[in-house]
């Protein structure tokens, strides 16, 4: 089944995805844009921007869930309509389709002589249809919520971060399940709002991909808000108290604790809705780890972190890659099977930082001391506690920096490598470290640096100082 | 007059000059540190740290005088005491003494065969003194405030940021004159306070050293901040109403209007207390503009910037070039004469930030469109309303970040030279631009960071990639 030909389809329209789409068609490719979600992905409906705009609302001196709910209704999300980011891709010149795309043969299989065939299934049931890309398939179809099964729970009372972000009315007791980056802002965003939350974290602290003292800061932080934090804790069973009516229902957890609450939020984590395995330059990888010809992957499902900027970058790279055949190659035409020999820069996946907005922020890039082990000796780290940085005294914040140099002995020795930051606006702090770890800089020329005083980003320098001595 | 010998005479204590005298005394130098002030300077006692106290202070929900000036008296200066200051200082080794220093000869004269020679004169009128630096003598004496004078104004209603600081009581209606980072931050602090502020600005904005945009965004939020802001307006006279009581008096403003005020605020600036030429290296240059053997300055009078930071990064550079003397040399005695030859890197005098930590900040490093003239083609500039960014977006922010690369045909063509950014968090923001700038990044090379979404920093790959195309 080719179908219709065309330069290239794109596979899924999150932020990458329709970036890409149109960054090709603006270049005067033919591009078949395909997703079976809504156009702009979860990102703009249901993930970055309204939960960011809930926890901006939650700060206010007088936190209104009616507010925010038609700010994001009205001016985010257009009622969870996607027609203008269609309109604003077709007005780059894309076909964009509606359905659910599959590459023929798989994702990794080799294109045919004529290019890669895509088989585009409608949503309404209608006939699959058959589309070749001649040059490129880049595949970016995200994740979805790893939701847990709880014995007894009800689906009417079982919500996502969907249904916060949708919701007209509050319940009144929350047990949020998962204590990762998106159970942590909706909890602290709920929280503001006045919503009693209890967290139940099978870990043994919140955030525990990050530095251990960001769990314990914001453990002390959301006691504060009068947050029930509980860690090394699961749900065993739920078991409703209402009658038939939705939502009240005792928990009863791992500890042998029971548990009152109106709605579980399940924030337990998302996986990739496709396994393949993608070299530095997005190619995707064949069985035998050979790019495949055309074959590209961007966002969740490339590991290189499920978060709008990397796909956001990675778009960037293939189209500067994908664009740079056009410059060397002459026309169009035929050209099914050959592959841009513009590398240029790799991904640079190690300096992709990570922002969890909750106050204090938490913020890390590059390589942590926690998930490598300093034990081994390989690596060097230097922490500062922010409460005694001058503006953390000033302040009054709790907060700690932590830098990661290179091991003495490997490459990367002299090196910042590494950084992680919880404290006030330490989203805005990591900036700075981001740029250092993408640029590979040396903690001797870091030292030099006349930081600004009393930023709480000078902290830099005295970790810098403590790693060159 | 050549008196007690030691290695090194540091003249002047603020932040910088505190510094090298320890890290030299550390080493194992023979180090003679002399202010007439107190030791530590005007940061920890009237700049830097009680100004960001008030700020902090008038940002609560319920601003509290009484507390900050406790806080400022009891935790910050000791009253305005140096004891623990001067004695972590004697801890490093340094003989502290108080007394007005001055290089015979002159700041820029040539040392005689065994040193230069420096005369302390102490406070209290008693006898000069004589000492004799073998190795070095750095200045750091630092700067005082350019007061103006305003006929009429008794000296009792005539404010200094000092009397801020000190101040036990606040007035009910303050003229503030000057509308640079001092004044602007002080004029916001007591208006959040209650205290019922107008800024007098000679000039056609506030920090006219700034982006034009800074002023124009930071008259915005003081209006807001029910301040009274009159750019192009200065003070004629002032004439006292209270009937020889200190306080009620009415201004004559060179507009022909009349301002009611109980005390005027002076914050006209700063300028140096000794004119020197330096170098790249701190080194003070002779009449010839040679550099005098074994004589340093840092800190303000060097022109770098009159920062903390700017004075602090020139003691590490200075105690490091003469640190490596030690290394390369055999012994201390007979070396009178002889200078450092480890050059090691200069004063990265371009990467010197600066940050006004009003609501919104105001943030810079490097070249500015607006200092150096876009119209002259040397510089490129690109600028992002914040307003408009997804982070500006959500948090309904006011702001504006700014990129300047270097002109093309230029050396530093490609290159990112400058930048400015005013909005929330700028000063921490501007810690991405103060490392990229430092580092001479490539424009290119920025375009292909993965900037955390959705942080105000992301703002700068909008602008990057604005520059790039």
């Amino acid at each position: 089944m080719s179908g219709q030909i065309v330069d290239a389809i794109v596979i899924g329209l999150g932020p990458g995805g329709e970036d890409l789409a149109g960054r090709l068609a603006r270049a005067g490719w033919s591009v078949l844009a395909v997703d079976e979600h809504l156009v702009g992905g979860e990102c703009p409906y249901y993930g970055c921007i309204p939960t960011k705009m809930l926890l901006h609302e939650s700060r206010r001196a007088d936190p209104d869930w009616d507010r925010v709910a038609k700010r994001i209704r009205g001016e985010a999300t257009d009622d969870w309509d996607d027609r203008a980011a269609v309109e604003r891709l077709e007005g780059t010149g894309a076909t964009v389709v509606r359905g659910h795309a599959a590459v023929d043969g798989g994702p990794d299989a080799a294109p045919g002589p004529g290019g890669t065939t895509v088989t585009v299934t409608p949503p309404d049931g209608g006939a699959p249809r058959g589309w070749t890309a001649r040059r490129a398939v880049v595949l970016n179809t995200g994740s979805e919520p790893a939701v847990i099964e709880v014995p007894g729970l009800p689906a009417s009372a079982a919500w996502t971060h969907r249904d916060v972000v949708r919701a007209r009315s509050l319940p009144g007791r929350l047990a949020v399940i998962g204590g990762g980056p998106l159970g942590c802002e909706l909890a602290q965003a709920l929280a503001g709002f006045g919503v009693r939350v209890s967290m139940l974290v099978r870990g043994e602290r919140l955030l525990s991909g990050e530095d251990p003292v960001a769990g314990e800061l914001l453990a002390d932080a959301f006691r504060a808000n009068g947050i029930d934090v509980r860690t090394s804790t699961q749900v065993s069973l739920a078991r409703e108290t209402g009658g038939g009516r939705p939502g009240p229902m005792v928990l009863t957890l791992s500890t042998g604790e029971e548990l009152d609450a109106d709605r579980v939020l399940l924030a337990t984590g998302r996986r990739p809705r496709d396994r393949v395995d993608v070299d530095e330059y997005c190619r995707v990888l064949s069985p035998r780890a050979e790019p495949v010809v055309g074959r590209y992957a961007i966002g969740d499902l490339t590991g290189a972190g499920p978060f709008t900027h990397t796909s956001m970058a990675q778009s960037a790279l293939v189209a500067r890659r994908l664009l740079a055949e056009d410059d060397e190659g002459n026309g169009r035409a035929g050209r099914a099977g050959r592959d841009g020999h513009g590398q240029g820069p790799p991904f640079p996946v190690r300096s992709v930082p990570r922002v969890t907005y909750t106050h204090p922020e938490v913020a890390a890039v590059g390589l942590s001391a926690g998930t490598t082990g300093t034990g081994d000796g390989t690596l060097r780290t230097a922490r500062v506690d922010l409460a005694g940085s001058t503006r953390g005294w000033i302040d009054e914040v709790a907060g700690s920096l932590t830098l990661v140099a290179g091991g003495p002995g490997t490459p990367d020795a002299g090196l910042l490598v590494g950084a992680s930051v919880v404290g006030p606006h330490a989203g805005e702090v990591i900036g700075a470290l981001t740029v250092a770890v993408h640029a590979r800089m040396a903690l001797a020329e870091l030292d030099r640096i006349p930081w600004a005083y009393p930023t709480l980003h000078r902290a830099i320098g005295t970790a810098v100082s403590e790693l060159v001595e």
